[in-house]
C-alpha cells in the first residue's frame, strides 16, 4: 500500500491524523469535509482545486478521498498559511495528492476540466468566473461559509453566471452520552460552523 | 481510468449515480453515509465489512471509496435482498469493489484484520463478537440504528467486550432557501433518521 | 371565575380553545406564542399593542394571559381580516380582554406606556416609531418574521432608533415517539416556522 | 394593580425579576418553563400542583401567570430547598400566589381538582398515583426530565394508570447573531436541558 504510509500503522487511521496537524487559521470540521465530499462525491481519482488552503484541512481530507490517480490544487495567497499548509499535507503523508500552491485564486486557476472546485474563503463570489472555467461540465463548485449574507451573493452571483444553485445546507451533529443513570444529548455544544452551498456547472 | 466507468460520463458524478439504484429495503441517507466514512477515515485501501447490506447503498458508497485496492464485503441473510443489492452494485459499476454475500453476519465473518465493520440492522449488539474478531486493533466498529434503546444496548455490550465507545452521533441537514423575498430554512423536513455509534478495537 | 367561561368546561382548556378557532391567514404556532409570551413577562395585568391580527391567534393567546386586568389591543388594516379576528376572539371568550381595531398600525398607535408591542408582519421595521412611542420605558418590541433579511433591518432600525436588541431567537420543537419497539425523535416535522426578535425600550 | 408590586418598577418586568432570584439546586430554564405553561393553558384562574420546587423557578414562572385568582402547590420534600424556594417566592413579590410545602409528593396531595401537576424530579413515575387524584378531568400531567429513559418509564406507567400520553417534546432555541458582517447562528449554546412530556386525564 504505497500511497497512505500513515495508514500502515494502526494507531494512524485518517482521523488519528486529522487530529495531529497543526492548527493555524480557522479549520473545517470534520462534519462539513465529510458533507462537501460526500454530495460531490470524491473519491478516487477525483481533480480538485481548493482556496483558500488555511492550514491545509480540507485539502488534505480531500486528498485521502482522490488517492491514488487523483489529485487537489489548493490555493492560498497568504504565504505563512501556504507554508503551514504545506508542512500538514507532509505529515499527513499525502504529497503526491495535495498540491499547496502560493497564489491568489481571484488571478486564475492554472488547472483545467477538474471535478469540484471548493472555496472556503470570505468573499468565494469573486472567485465564479475563475471557478466555471476550470470545472468540467457537471462539476460541482461549493462555498463554506459562515454568514447568510455571504451565501445569499453567492448563490445570486452564481445563477447570474449561469451555473445552477444545487442546495445550501447546514450540517449539525448532536452527541449523545450514554451513562448508568441514563441516556441523553450533550448539555452544550456546537450549534453552528457554516454554510454549505453546492452549484453546478 | 479503469476503475470507475460511471465517471466516464460527465452527468454521472456519484451523487448522481446514488440516485439511480433501485430502492428496495430503507436506505442508509448520503448525510450518514458520509459521516459513517469520514469518521473512521474510508478511503483508498480500506478493507470493510458492513452486514446487512439491505439495498446495498452504504456498501456501494463505501465501494467507492475504498477504489482501487480497498473492498468492501457486505453481508445479507435475506437473498431477495442480497441478489437487489448486488444488482444495485453492478449498476453502480463497482462489481470489483463491492462484494454482496448472501450471509448471516451473526455465523460468522470470512474476512480478517479490517479497517472497519458497519452494521445496519435492528440488533447490532448481537454481531460484537464476530466484528471484534475481524477487526485489525485500532479498527472501528459502526452501527446506525433508528432508536435510543438499540445504540445503548449497543454500546453497553461493546464495553463489555473490551471495545472502547468514542461517541453516539445523530446528524442533521437543514436546507436554507434563498429566494428573491428572502433567505430561510427550510420549512419542513427530515427530523431524524438514526443514531451513528462509533466504537474502537 | 366570570373572565374565562370556557375553562368552565373542562374539555375547555386553553389548548383545546386554541384548536377550535377559525384559520384564515397563516397562524402562529403555539411554541412561538409562548416563548414571545415568555420572554417579555406577558402576565396578568399587561397592556399589549399587537399587529397584525390576521387570525387573531396570537392576540388571543396572549389576551388570555393578561385576563382579568390587562389588554391586548391588536391592529389589522384588512377588513375581512380584521373580521375573522374579532370572531376567534369572541370564539375564545375573551371579549373583554382582546380589541381588535380595523386600523393600520403604520398610521399610529391609539394606547400609551404599553408593556409590550409585538409586530407578526412582513415590514414590521416600519412600526418601529410609532411602537416606541406607545411603549413604556423598558417595555419590549417583538417582531416574528419567517427571513433573516427582515429580522436583520428590524434590528438595525431599531438601534438606529435607540432601542435596545436583546436578542433574536429560533424555537424548535421535537416530538419523542414511544413506542414498545423502542424510543426515538419523530422522522419528519417542522424544520422552521420564523425568527423571534426582542428589542427594548 | 396591587397583585404584582414588581411590575410597577419599570426595570422590573417578570423576565428582570426571574434573573434576580437565587440560584439554588439546578433551575428550569425560561424557554421550558414557557413551553409547559403554553402546553397545557396555564393563566389567571389556573390551580397548580408543583414538585419538587428546587429553587423555585418554575412555581415562581407560573405563580406569575395563574394571578390573581389561582395558585401554585410547589411540594419539595428537602427542608433547604423548601427554604430557598419561598425566600425566592418572596422576592418575586408572588407570596399570594405560590406556596412552597415542605412535604413529600410521593406521601400525598393535599389539592383536589387541580388544573395541571407539573414534575421535576428524576423519579416522576412514582408520582403519578397522587397526580392523577389531585387532577380533575381533562387536567394535564406534566414531567421535564433530562434522560430518554426516563420520559420512556413515566409515559409507559401513565398509561397503565389510564391517562391519555399527549407527547414529548424537546424545546431548543438557537440565537441567531446580527454584525456588521453579516448574520449568522451562534457558535455555542445549549443543546439539551430536558424532556418535557404532556399526559392528560
Amino acid at each position: 500500500m504505497p500511497y497512505y504510509p500513515f495508514l500502515q500503522n494502526i494507531l494512524m487511521a485518517f482521523p488519528d491524523i486529522f487530529r495531529k496537524l497543526i492548527r493555524g487559521p480557522q479549520i473545517i470540521t470534520l462534519k462539513d469535509a465529510a458533507i462537501i465530499s460526500a454530495f460531490t462525491g470524491i473519491s478516487s481519482g477525483c481533480r480538485v482545486v481548493d482556496a483558500g488552503a488555511g492550514s491545509g484541512f480540507l485539502a488534505i481530507y480531500m486528498g485521502n478521498l482522490v488517492r491514488p490517480e487523483g489529485k487537489v490544487f489548493s490555493y492560498e495567497r497568504r504565504e505563512d498559511f501556504a507554508k503551514l499548509a504545506a508542512k500538514n499535507v507532509e505529515r499527513a503523508g499525502l504529497g503526491s495528492f495535495v498540491e499547496i500552491k502560493n497564489k491568489d485564486i481571484f488571478q486564475g486557476i492554472d488547472e483545467k476540466d477538474v471535478d469540484v472546485v471548493t472555496l472556503d474563503m470570505p468573499d468565494p463570489w469573486l472567485a465564479i468566473p475563475n471557478a466555471k472555467n476550470a470545472l468540467k461540465d457537471g462539476g460541482f463548485l461549493v462555498s463554506y461559509v459562515p454568514s447568510v449574507e455571504q451565501f445569499r451573493q453567492f448563490v445570486l452571483d452564481c445563477e447570474k453566471t449561469g451555473l445552477r444553485h444545487q442546495q445550501t445546507v447546514e450540517c449539525s451533529i448532536r452527541e449523545m452520552e450514554v451513562r448508568e443513570r441514563g441516556t441523553r444529548p450533550q448539555t452544550k455544544g456546537i450549534m453552528h460552523t457554516g454554510y454549505i452551498t453546492f452549484v453546478r456547472k
